[in-house]
C-alpha cells in the first residue's frame, strides 16, 4: 500500500490535523466517505456516481484512487461475467467516522 | 448575513452531514477553520497566506468571501491609517473545533 502522502504530512506539518487535512481535507473526499460510513456497504463506481451527483467520473475515479491509495478505501475485483468491481471502507477510513458526524451534529445545531 | 447556502444545503439534501459538507467541504475551507480555532485570535489576510502556503491570494479571497456569507468568519475593517482588515471566527465557526480537532485524533491514532 503506497502511502507516501502520511510521509508527506508529518514531513510538512506538526499538527496532526492538519496532517489529517493534508490526506482527505480535498474537495470531495468527505463526500465520498459519507457514502460509505452512512450504509457500512460495499459500493460500485456506478452506485457513487449516483449517489455523489454531480461529480464527474474523471473526479470521481481520481478521488478513489487517492483515498485507495491512501489506506481508506479498498478495491475489489470480482471474479465474475462481466467481472465486477466493488468499494469498501478500511477500518482506518471508519476510523474518521466521528469526525464526519460531527460535522451534521454542527448543521443542526446552527441550522437544524 | 447571506445564507443562501444553507436553505440550498436543506433544500437539497435530507442528511445533516451532507449539509454541512455542502457549507465547508470545500478545498481549503477546514484548512482556514483550523488557523483560527487553534489560535482564537484575529488574523490578517497576509497572515493567513503566510500560514496557509502554498494557497494563491485569489483562491484565500474567494474562499474567505464564501465563509463570511456563510456567517462562519467575520470581516472587520479598522479605522486606522492605512486602513486595517481584520478576519475573526464567529460562534458559529468554533462550533467546528469538535469536527476538526477529530481528524486530529485520527492521524494520531493511525499514523502518529
Amino acid at each position: 500500500m503506497k502511502q507516501d502522502c502520511y510521509h508527506e504530512a508529518k514531513k510538512r506539518f506538526t499538527c496532526n490535523t492538519q496532517r489529517a487535512l493534508h490526506i482527505i481535507g480535498e474537495k470531495w473526499m468527505l463526500h465520498i466517505l459519507r457514502e460509505f460510513l452512512y450504509t457500512d456497504q460495499k459500493k460500485s463506481f456506478n452506485q457513487l456516481m449516483k449517489e455523489l451527483k454531480p461529480i464527474s467520473s474523471r473526479t470521481l475515479s481520481l478521488k478513489l484512487k487517492k483515498l485507495q491509495e491512501r489506506g481508506i478505501i479498498k478495491r475489489k475485483v470480482i471474479d465474475a461475467r462481466p467481472v465486477k468491481v466493488e468499494y469498501e471502507i478500511t477500518e482506518q477510513g471508519k476510523g474518521l467516522k466521528k469526525a464526519i458526524l460531527a460535522f451534521g451534529d454542527w448543521f443542526v445545531k446552527h441550522h437544524g
